[in-house]
This record gives C-alpha cells, structure tokens and sequence, in this order.
C-alpha cells in the first residue's frame, strides 16, 4: 500500500473499523438484545452502514478517483448510524467507529458536491 | 422479494446485470486482450463500476431509504464506464449493460441531491 | 459473458438468485416479524448463506478455478439455510432458492474434496 | 467485538489485512507493471484471495460457525497466491500477508474436513 497517500491510509482503516464495529455489533449485540435492536429501521441502518464502509475502503484500495462521492455517502450513512446507536444506548464502541469514520470520510470527499 | 416494489426490482436486475457484465468483461476479456484494455484508468473504472454496481443492488434488498444517494452515485459511475468501454471498443455488452443500468438508478435515485 | 460456459452461468444465475432471496427475506420478513425469525442462529445462518452465494458467484465470474471449493461450501451452508427456513417455515420462496442453489453449486463442484 | 475469541479476532485481522495487500497490489503494482503481472492467471488468483480474505473476515464477524469451512478456503487460496507472488517477484509484502494469513486461517479450520 505504499502508494496511498497517509491521509487515504488513514481513512482506508477508519472505514474497515467502523465496518468490523458496525457488522459485529449488530449480528452479536443487536440479535441478543433484542427488542429496539432489532427494530427493521435501526438494523437496516447498520447494515446500511456496514456495506458502505466496506465499499469506500474498497474505492480507495482499487486507486479509484470516483471514491470521493462514495466517501461523501460514507459521511452521512455513518453519521446517521452514530446518531441511532447512540439514542438507543449501550453501543459506545458502534458509535465511536461512525463518528470517526465520518469525519475522515468528509476530509477524504472534500471538493465533492454531496460533501 | 414480494415487499420489494417493481420499480425497485427493476433497478437490482440491472445493477446486478452491469455487476456481471463488468466482473466478467474485465477479468475474462479485459486480461486476455491487454494493451488499452489493462491500462489502470480503464480498469480502475470498470472493477469499480462492478462494486457499486453490487453495493446498490445490496442496498435496495435490505430494504434502506438511504439507497437513493448510492443510486445516484451508481448512475453516475456506471455513465463514465459505458463512455469509456464505447471508446475502447469492443465491449458492446458491457456498454449496453451500463447504459441500462445508468437510466434504472437515474429513476431511483429521483430527488436526491447528487441525482 | 460469452466465455463461460452455459453450466457455469446458470449456477452464476442461482447464487445471485439465492443471495437476492437470502438479504431481501433477512431484512423485510424476518426483522418484521422477529420472534423466531430474529434468533442469532437463524439470522446469522441466512446472513452467512447470503455472503457465500454472493461470493461464489464472484468467483465464477473472475473464471476462477478457485470455484470448486467456494461451490462446495456454498452447497452446504444452502443446504442448512433451506432445511432451518422451511422448520421455522413462512418462507418457502426462500426455501426453493436455496434448494435449487445447492444442486447447482453441488454440479459446479463435482470433483472436489469437500463436494 | 468483545464477544469475540482473541484468536478470530486476530484471524479477522490477518484476513482483513490480506484482502487489503491483494487488492490494493492489483489494482496499483500489477496494473501499473504489466507483463506477467497482468496474465490472467497471476491477477485472477490475486483477485481471487481478495474476495475470500473478505468474505472469510465477514463469516467471523456475523459470528457464523460456517466460518470454519471458509477459512478452510481462505488458507488454500492464500498458499496459492502466496507462491505466485513470491515467483513473479517484487511483491514482497503481499507475499507476507499471504502467508500470515495462511497460517491463521488454518489455526481457525482446525478440526474442518478441508482444513
């Protein structure tokens, strides 16, 4: 990966560790809780969100210059995924990933129209 | 897939359609021809018009509203793929899939932003 | 895809066929009715049969000859997601998926260790 | 990803580490060198290890027991890609995460028919 710029590095491994937290957090906590953790909005949400991680590292991996838009996605899926793992509680590793995730995904789409 | 309106069912036939079209043209036709055909910016293009092409087909099955941005990047990817598959030559499936597949996540994708 | 052979493509055609059937009855019927539907095991078992037809079918469309292995595996978790979605039952969309994906991974990976 | 073992932990990260040295040593050296490290052969096999190394991560992550039998896969095809990197040569660290995945992946198939 040596020709990566440091700051595509960076957001490379944000995205594939808001990925594993999003993935592991609902197909272990999620599904053993139960009950608002299941609810379809929330568990759609961060499936959404784990998908998309996982994409944007892809774009990034592959040299594509069309990750900006994906990265911009990125941003607002997460942030909206922080936002609902937060109001439903107990998942402050989830939220913590997104959050990151988010704000390197916006340094990564800047210049971007859905930035 | 009976929750799943026709419209929408539509559009993951096509992405799924151009997903295939992609993987298939540049790792059979694409490898086996070289030259321009394995030049990265085109196959950069192509490997990544397959990923979102797979991403937004995902995104319609589970069901997330948020699949109207990734649509409209889709669209948008997918329009540049066709131009240059046309401009290379050669690949008229694969520019026929991505033109279908541009169109379907066009109509998705109506009133998001990037759309 | 006009280099695959025609066997080939039709089991592409069942992987896709199973993995659409697999997410979108995962994410609409099971998370809207919960109960049974929503129990780690069931839910991690369609999950995990929707990831490895997905990837199967990538595997024969990058002419892999990794195939064989990826098909066998592929039959067998299909086999446990059909048998596990017809006890819980209310899905035999799903079930017939699965089914006739096991057959055709099964064909596709006649000869291998683990078929 | 506290319910999860240490050690699938650290195979997660063997596994997303690897996916990341394939893909990104594709997409750049390969792409950018051409010759040998563009023959169907060397960048089909490489391609392939990417999409297994992922999926392999993704069956540890949804906490499926399937996930020995594809581990299984993952350490034959690393092995593999491992070899060809190694002969084709200059890909030095592609060929380490290979092997590191190699050997952690088998530890995670200990006791699977493949493994």
């Amino acid at each position: 990966m040596q020709h990566i710029s440091r700051e595509m590095q960076s957001c490379i491994k944000e995205c594939l560790n808001c990925y594993q937290a999003c993935v592991s957090t609902a197909m272990t906590h999620c599904l053993e809780k139960g009950g608002e953790h299941t609810k379809p909005e929330h568990f759609r949400l961060i499936s959404a969100c784990a998908e998309i991680c996982r994409t944007a590292a892809h774009f990034m991996l592959i040299n594509s210059p069309q990750h900006k838009g994906i990265c911009a996605e990125c941003a607002d899926i997460c942030k909206q995924c922080a936002e609902d793992c937060e109001r439903i509680g107990d998942m402050a590793d989830c939220v913590e990933a997104c959050r990151r995730c988010t704000e390197s995904c916006r340094t990564m789409a800047a210049g971007h129209r859905a930035a």
